[in-house]
């Protein structure tokens, strides 16, 4: 049922040529909060177990959700499809055909034994903005797109493909649903096949612009009402081996030791003074220990850590990398341990459009709604929609800051506010750009 | 074959009634050392593979080892036998039956991937003591007994069963042998169904004497010949259990984490800043770490330390884990964790008998050898003979410290001397106690 085309045929059916109202003079247009807290519960009951939902990409609890959204995309007189990639795409016609569309969506995946509302608040507010337009008979002079991304989660696989991005080697790896991503996308009515046919060009979008929880504190603990997402922070994540020599623990005095996870446990304090020596928002952290043999009665030989630096800025990563690096061979050099560093990933930061700030920015005032400027520390789809055109993101406040657990909630009144202000950001934005 | 009484009924054959020359003034009597150098390669031989030596207990090599050393004992014409315990004996009668027993020696059994040193140094030394007074018809006044524990390795079972503490929970353990002790046991020809037979009352020894490799690199660094052991560390091992919050690594500031991994670290810093504080030969190892849930980007939550200290002197661990527990609790109280610590086995020190001591000590200056008193940083079947009687241990230079791994390594001429100074101090106690 979810081919790809879908309902591309049913596009005439689904505009309403005669209706070309402007749509952005409509300052006390709001969404119906109240069908959109009705959406997310039944989205939330799908995959939904005592230890939290269960909505990973390609089962079938993601594949329930996935045909309730489509349905939803429907009621919305979107013109619902999926495409090669296995994204959920709901089209509404603009009033200039010539410009490019503005796309707007997040993705209804979660994590193993995850919440309710990362990516299903923004993929519903963005169906619910939608479907408010279409029963005003607002017509936006560009196409809109609501964009609803598979396999988030799982690594912004269904991003990766729009942008093109996605290799051969992203299609064979083991999703957490136990399919390889190849199978996974086939089995949610894509073409894995035919991926070049779902990527998009740079320059060929309008915008986009994804409402989300912010999945940190910030936010909750100062009550802003919206935050104004700076740009998704680049993260470098590096393997760091300490060696020293691994010795009987009762016979091997204390100054003759070289005590691999002595000089790790010095490196950890590092990684933290180094990141917290300078004012900022970059994080580092040490999240994976390994010590072999690991006996209570041997001095660790190897250690294995993790490290993961994170900053909107790129400069300042390499910096901080720097100032590790040069730490850790000064406890090398005073335990007679040995350091070394491997980079097993890096994504750079992904800074978001001014103009789409700013788009957001006003959309809240309009709306009463106080603002803050902060990073997402977390990872999006929109940081791959970067690379392809203008992008911007809508945080709305998380409590506590918990996500990826079933104790993630965000308040009715502040998903309602974000709805409104993603509504108010995407007719602006169909104004100014 | 190996039944524990087999050479019983023997025992008037290998006696010699006429022979009663006194054995105390000896000064000049020695070991025959090429004959313990051949005994200890033919030992080595036994279960010897590319990755060491693999003598594990109740293993066929280690049951090869076994009879190999029972038939040692009889071409030094003792009386072997297995206990109940499955330990193996070897009886030279004295020439005052109203006196106990002068018991020395060690075990054969290695460690997966041992080496030839640990343990036949001191058991085959022993046998090459007897065969020496044997072949000069030299008698002592106490009985002279050659013990070689069984699984010293495993925990000491051979030597827990000869004080009487092997306990049926001792019993239904598996050994690395994959069999239960108590299986072990019968098949070394042993009756587990009658240990009791085999335990010793507190008194009924005259004393327990017992050549090893130091395993640690005192003596070899520091060039000395004979290590006179003041005792056996104290050994406390506890599990440290770190709580914090395990949190988004990339969302979460800085100043606002609870990360169990940098509370961790601090702790291991501390158990080193406190154990070195103080002088003295105390040693203090983390060498066991878990961080849950143990990924790059999340703050670890929970975090699973162990903590060991040694030392000679029971009141010294005292003090020191209670200095660490403080250090522990400001490190919880700054960082916004807790930490809990349960004591998962304490072994209280043995200190050796000074009367032990001298006699190790005089028979080393007789044969012209440097001498240091030292700890014993490991465990021995010495530690349970305390528990019944005199105990002394001597050590001999073990290669840069190494053992419990194919490299390690005594050369011979520091072999010859252990036996030699086993053999005058075991004169010497004959005499002296």
């Amino acid at each position: 049922m979810l081919r790809r085309d879908f309902n591309t045929a049913m596009l005439g059916a689904l505009t309403v040529p005669g209706l070309t109202r402007p749509a952005r003079s409509q300052g006390d247009l709001r969404v119906n909060a109240d069908r959109l807290m009705t959406s997310l519960r039944s989205l939330g009951a799908i995959g939904k177990t005592d230890t939290g939902a269960q909505r990973v990409a390609y089962t079938e609890a993601d594949r329930a959700a996935r045909a309730f959204t489509l349905d939803l995309m429907r009621a919305a007189q979107l013109d619902a499809s999926v495409d090669a990639a296995g994204n959920l795409l709901g089209r509404r016609a603009g009033t200039d055909p010539s410009l490019p569309p503005l796309l707007f969506g997040s993705h209804v995946d979660s994590v193993p034994n995850g919440g309710d509302y990362d990516g299903p608040v923004g993929s519903l507010s963005a169906i619910e903005v939608a479907r408010t337009l279409a029963e005003r008979g607002l017509r936006t002079r560009h196409p809109l797109e609501v964009v609803v991304f598979q396999n988030e989660e799982g690594g912004l696989i269904g991003s990766l493909a729009m942008i093109g991005a996605l290799t051969p080697a992203h299609l064979d790896r083991t999703s957490q649903s136990g399919m390889t991503i190849r199978d996974g996308i086939a089995a949610i009515g894509g073409a894995p096949e035919a991926l070049a046919s779902a990527a998009r060009k740079a320059g060929s979008i309008a915008a986009y612009l994804e409402l989300h929880i912010e999945q940190g504190g910030t936010l909750d603990a100062e009550t802003v009402q919206i935050g104004v997402v700076e740009g998704i922070v680049g993260i470098g994540w590096w393997e760091v081996t300490v060696e020293g020599a691994a010795n009987h623990a009762g016979t091997t005095p204390m100054d003759r030791r070289q005590d691999a996870l002595l000089s790790a446990a010095r490196f950890i304090q590092e990684v933290n003074r180094v990141v917290r020596a300078t004012p900022g928002r970059q994080v580092g952290t040490v999240g994976r220990i390994e010590a072999r043999p690991g006996a209570p009665n041997v001095i660790a030989g190897v250690v294995r850590l993790s490290l993961e630096l994170r900053d909107l800025d790129a400069a300042t990563i390499r910096r901080l990398y720097g100032e590790i690096d040069k730490a850790a061979h000064a406890i090398g050099r005073a335990d007679g341990t040995t350091f070394s560093f491997r980079q097993t990933s890096e994504n750079i930061p992904a800074l978001s459009t001014p103009e789409v700030r700013d788009a957001v920015r006003a959309s809240a005032r309009s709306l009463g709604l106080s603002t803050k400027d902060l990073p997402s520390g977390a990872g999006h789809d929109a940081q791959d929609m970067a690379k392809i055109g203008p992008m911007g993101m809508i945080f709305i406040p998380s409590v506590d800051g918990i996500s990826h657990s079933p104790r993630e909630f965000s308040r009715p009144e502040d998903i309602a506010n974000g709805a409104n202000v993603l509504l108010h950001a995407v007719l602006g934005l169909d104004a100014g750009i």
